[in-house]
């Protein structure tokens, strides 16, 4: 949701420009500030931007992207497994990258082509698990002894590039075997998709043949301790892009799915608001996570990410109206910034306001990036988040006597 | 002294309510801020936020309550030994607490209980210290090899709750000796105060007896360089609560008794100024803590909070007329947010102000936690405060060159 000024808008960001009354009723309210999710100049992923929110020192627990994205999608993924990201994708005889995407093959044909990868056997006593997901994406899962991450991508990301080997990161014994494993799997995997039926009837078609997988974002399950562990709280997560869902599984959050929930900018906003209200008589902590902005940031939509911050505001207006003010608090915020010029990810620190009883209100009055670089929550990071909400809600530890 | 807004005070702090000229002369002639002694949202112990104040990472040093305790009470502690605050109570036959301060016992009785106390032979060669302090008040030392902090309180901390047995907390050797020398020295403590003529005698006069030892808080010396060694400085205490002097007394400091210094409300604050005065004659750095906020803001006393700062505020007018502001620096802040309302220490920033030559002045007018969020040194650390200190004293040494 933040960015930075842009010419198109005189200057200011989409925040600075949207309707949005709802979060500076917020921002009038409470106390605002702005926050590194990781540190100053770094751009975080949406991973490390969720690990961060949720109170964990990233830098330290990331192990990377895979297995919560395949956690997310309810794929299971034990301490010590590692998954990886998948593509269906068309390749030729030089194992060139012609379509990265397959033709955004269907979910039926994909359904097909996995049960047969399936059946693949390995030469090692490794076993895995390869499901597709939505369209061309399929989450692979390697499960066995000795296995690491420090693997690289076996996706170049972009067509007219050839397919690369899966080399080790590392020195490490575990690296060199599970970069060999994956090599191996790979391989078997293509022949297998040169030679199915579906793959024969695409090509008849006139569709690309899905006749490769490539795999990226090698990750097992971060050594993380729960948050009813840490704080004792009861935390459900309103989220539809299964990488954020993945965290919030990983830290013992329970997800609940929304009808109408799909992680565009057509989601079902207020699905998600009532799910979130809802989900706030139950629970300590409801985390209500919208991907809209970021997607039409990377596309580069200005109209539309100004628009999916009006709507967003129209949800915060729901829950503003739905839930006790006397008892709640409710803190906005953005994972990162994203360039509608860059289309990326940027290391500028984001806007966060929080209101609730007893807060120390600042005078700040409206909700953006340069307004709440005023307030009385001045700098902070994004690990800083839950300490300040438990010890609010009376749930921290003192550190000492 | 730091808190939050409360309706009584029409959603302002006491900080915000009291009249305070000394406190806002040194915010306008100086530079503001807002400081987390920990981190954000963390609430500090009365322990770490002194080791934090003085500059100690205290993450990293922290090392229990007990030993710094016992040290700012004058009683000796070694590296390696394993300090407890201790309390004399009454149990009945089950070893049930009915009184945890066994009817607040005299220091006469309370003296010659320990006298008796410290006859016992321990079966292993651990050896032990114990001494009353004030009233119900006591310190446990054990002297010897192979002691661990990570040993559990015996002490269940309320009425109608038998004493616990003390457990370890790890799976260390260590801790497990600890606890196995603890749990016999505390029965065999049970059996000579059942039979003290100094109990039979309370029990005549209607007085609960003091016929068991409630030990909590297990804890080391730290392992740190002291302020001289650090900065080549001389530095003083003036406090009274025993805590803060055992972290000053770790720290090199020179502990300095004030006649009617007590630790209360009740404590003579211009005597408490004048030793101050009268030690930066001689000192590089004097520290003085006042105690009497807190206990008013543990016991919900908005009254007595907002008078005691009125009088810290005097203290601080006395001080600032009889130093040389030309050569002084001067910083205010407190060592915690204590709320009113939760009686609790609470994880909120407190406010702080430095003033002295050459001095990056802001436009902050006012001492209190929200005007001093809107000035010059932002959001910092506890731990930076020494630094900023000892750098504008010329007493920093440069990282690098």
């Amino acid at each position: 949701m933040a960015d930075r000024p842009i010419k198109e808008l005189d200057w200011k960001t989409p925040l600075e420009v949207a309707h949005k009354p709802s979060f500076n009723q917020i921002a009038k309210t409470g106390i605002c500030g702005i926050m590194d999710l990781i540190a100053p100049g770094i751009p975080p992923g949406s991973d490390t931007a969720s690990l961060a929110l949720l109170g964990y020192d990233a830098i330290k627990v990331y192990s990377g992207r895979g297995a919560l994205e395949a956690i997310g999608s309810n794929i299971k993924v034990l301490p010590g497994n590692v998954a990886f990201r998948c593509n269906f994708a068309s390749v030729n005889k030089e194992l060139v990258v012609l379509d990265r995407r397959a033709g955004r093959i269907a979910n039926e044909d994909a359904a097909k082509l996995a049960k047969s990868l399936q059946k693949v056997k390995l030469k090692s006593s490794v076993e895995f698990l390869f499901k597709n997901t939505i369209q061309h994406r399929a989450v692979l899962v390697l499960r066995g002894k000795k296995l690491s991450i420090a693997v690289s991508d076996s996706d170049p990301e972009q067509t007219g590039s050839k397919v690369l080997e899966v080399k080790p990161l590392d020195e490490s014994p575990e690296a060199t075997f599970t970069a060999d494993v994956l090599n191996d799997l790979l391989l078997k995997f293509h022949d297998v998709l040169e030679k199915h039926p579906v793959n024969k009837d695409r090509v008849r078609r006139g569709l690309p043949p899905a006749n490769i997988v490539l795999c990226r974002g090698a990750g097992t399950i971060p050594k993380i301790k729960s948050l009813p562990e840490i704080y004792g709280i009861k935390a459900s997560c309103i989220a539809a892009a299964s990488l954020v869902k993945g965290v919030c599984k990983a830290a013992g959050m329970k997800l609940i799915s929304v009808d109408g929930a799909t992680g565009t900018p057509q989601t079902d906003f207020m699905a998600k608001a009532k799910a979130t209200v809802e989900a706030l008589k139950t629970c300590d902590l409801a985390f209500l996570h919208v991907k809209a902005t970021d997607a039409a940031s990377h596309d580069g939509n200005i109209k539309q990410k100004i628009k999916i911050i009006e709507k967003i505001d129209q949800m915060i207006d729901y829950i503003l109206k739905n839930t006790d003010s006397a008892s709640t608090y409710l803190a906005v915020t953005s994972d990162h910034t994203t360039s509608l010029l860059t289309g990326n990810h940027e290391g500028d620190p984001v806007p966060i306001a929080i209101t609730g009883p007893y807060i120390r209100k600042d005078d700040v009055e409206k909700f953006d990036e340069r307004s709440c670089a005023k307030g009385g929550l001045s700098r902070i990071r994004g690990m800083d988040v839950m300490p300040i909400l438990m010890d609010l809600l009376g749930k921290s530890k003192k550190f000492g006597t």
